[in-house]
């Protein structure tokens, strides 16, 4: 085989690419079949200080510097964001060039569009790094004989990494997520990931690359973790449980539901012992092989690294292969599902509370599994958690009835509900 | 895409065959964008029964009726063994026949040889098979930047059965063994994967796919589970550990170890939490990646699956990439590790016997993190165990004391050393 040269155009110097330009330079130390030559870099700001040393004739913050270019023949895309990104990449590809993506927020957008184009102008279309934690499985799934029946993963690592120390420091959420910030684990604006969005990215791409669904985005149930406290990972731990914002893909015949929330996974299970910035991702099929898989969900280099398998995809002439498109199926709404559901409620400490939230619970079919009612209320006026732990029932009605429960005069604030999912393994 | 149609000739038609036959007649029900047909069937016996129907008119005893059949472009090897396997392959591929094969002993030995056969043909050899737990990463190794560092696995299906079923019965290894064969969770002559000899034909193919390293199976030391009793598995769990039959691969600069034998893994690690035929892989590489995946490492379904998808492979029109070769390391011998070790020894119940033990192992550097002697000898001649973990110390020195231990007058029998392993997650 003779030495193959990737001549490539970086579109951001952040913390991902600053990873990238150091493992390309540590990479080339090596003599191996091919060799990365990185030609030019995109930046907003020449004259910003950055932790990689990067001369500075490569630098430029000019696009069409790269795009126009005819010896580039690779764009990396990581500064992230619907555009420029968007112009950058289909330009890229109009152009013939191969693109390495990690842009889960465009590619759960128009990640079809994406992908016809680059099969159109003959181009490799790399996506790994836009599923950090689980595009090891990404490429064998492409492969796959059999659909999936279940799907389930934590793939947000800020709020991994919020929610395992939530549990450890025994703080609430907005303590814990102030100081990730400080850190860096977590954003100053941490909407996309807190709120469920991020997750939600990453489990689109992954549907269309691991089972041919190319879903909107606007048919995903996102909800993320803002409003869990401490109190209910206490109460959740007490009743075996550990809480983690998953993301959920079940097929059963022609129905598909697809939802990104948090959810008690029972504390035994492979999911629930995931800690801090690692992520994991769970997949059953339809012959019931069960596979699953753990690793960082951020970092520099996790993120780094999976670009530059793409590159060696690219240096080694593989080829841009879509999964097998698959007939659309019928989205259940977030209603329609069934699940258990840990309920708190926070009440007045009054005689005959319980009974009513439970006669309203009963009137709607909902069983109660367990209950969990502590303490007294220090001031006549004060409120006292009530948790409840229900068998499966209707999510319509569960929330019909919590509704109605949130209207009694002794119940203060509105309930919390949060769903409760086994995993796979 | 025009409809790709792939003509099959399956050597053998066992518990692994016979799921191919099934989940191909399943999968060409659905309409997809290529096409399986199974042209001819080589078996042992015509008139044997068989759980799977297949017309009659398929079924051979007559290799040479696929392999001088040229309409037939894909062979399927899944009779096991050296010969007439090898034959068959290499045959098959200089006729210009992909090869789909679960045959990890074949691989292990002379996988090198194979690969090239199939490059120089222009062939796709598929070995996703050979490793039904870990083939889902094997691709993504393939790209991967980095060389491993560490890897780290439980890859036989029968042991993780047999050890989990020691603990969960409470039954010793022989017991265990013996139902395990009535149910087929074991051979009949179960030595390939009790003795480790499956595990370390795993590990080579493994190898020589994720890092490039195609090693003689000799240089693997290989131990297998015979020895362990269900008093270690008790002890182990008391000192907070499970015992794991592990597949072993570290490389550190130019030393590289290789290894398969029972391992005490601490309780609360990944591996040591596999049950039953769950397999699972760990992995590290030299940027400090971690990553983890589990999976079924045997079953009619799973490596039904694993093969499918290299015919799905072969469809699509992927092409073979080996990883690129890397230069051979010095492999360090058994007697030059270096690990924490469980050791027991069975001795008679006298007085300073503790003391003599534990003098040996001092002068030969070896000093004790923890030590178990419970209960008395009910007659003055029988034995008692003595159960000590030790610190980290050199594997051969560590032998040398055991030599000078077990020839002590008040030791009976030969002592049992199990190594320590943490594991990666």
């Amino acid at each position: 085989m003779g030495e193959k040269v990737v001549r490539i155009g970086l579109f951001g110097l952040g913390t991902v690419g600053g990873g990238i330009v150091e493992l390309l330079q540590r990479k080339n130390k090596e003599k191996g079949d091919y060799e990365f030559i990185l030609e030019k870099i995109v930046v907003k700001h020449l004259d910003k200080e950055r932790p990689t040393s990067v001369p500075s004739h490569l630098l430029t913050t000019n696009h069409q510097e790269i795009l126009e270019n005819p010896k580039i023949d690779t764009v990396i895309e990581v500064i992230g964001g619907i555009n420029p990104a968007k112009e950058i990449i289909l330009e890229a590809l109009r152009k013939g060039k191969n693109v390495v993506t990690a842009n889960k927020a465009l590619l759960a957008r128009i990640g079809s569009q994406l992908f016809r184009e680059a099969i159109k102008n003959d181009c490799y279309l790399g996506v790994r790094a836009s599923n950090v934690a689980s595009y090891r499985l990404i490429e064998s799934l492409t492969f796959s004989p059999f659909q999936i029946e279940k799907l389930v993963g934590v793939f947000n690592a800020t709020c991994n990494y919020i929610l395992t120390q939530m549990e450890k420091k025994k703080e609430n959420f907005s303590s814990v997520l102030e100081k990730a910030q400080e850190i860096g684990y977590a954003e100053q604006d941490p909407s996309n990931d807190i709120d469920g969005y991020d997750t939600a990215h990453k489990l689109v791409v992954l549907l269309s690359l691991a089972m041919g669904y190319f879903l909107p985005l606007e048919s995903v149930f996102i909800e993320g973790i803002r409003r869990i406290s401490y109190q209910d990972i206490l109460f959740a731990r007490e009743l075996g449980y550990r809480i983690k914002l998953l993301a959920i893909a079940k097929r059963r015949d022609n129905n598909l539901e697809v939802r990104v929330h948090p959810a008690l996974v029972p504390m035994d299970k492979e999911l629930a012992q995931l800690e801090g910035i690692e992520n994991g991702l769970e997949l059953r099929d339809e012959v019931g092989v069960e596979v699953g898989m753990r690793a960082p969900g951020a970092g520099k280099y996790p993120t780094a690294t999976a670009i530059l398998e793409d590159l060696i995809c690219i240096a080694k002439g593989r080829k841009l292969i879509l999964p097998q498109q698959r007939r659309y199926l019928n989205l259940k709404k977030i209603g329609e599902i069934e699940s258990e559901y840990y309920l708190r409620f926070n009440v007045l400490d009054r005689v005959g509370v319980l009974a009513k939230i439970s006669g309203i619970l009963g009137s709607h079919n909902i069983s109660i599994k367990s209950v969990i009612q502590k303490g007294k209320a220090k001031k006549s006026l004060s409120s006292v958690p009530i948790i409840m732990l229900t068998h499966e029932a209707k999510e319509e009605a569960t929330q019909d009835a919590l509704k109605k429960i949130d209207a009694l005069p002794v119940v203060k604030g509105k309930s919390l509900l949060i769903r409760v999912e086994e995993g796979i393994l």
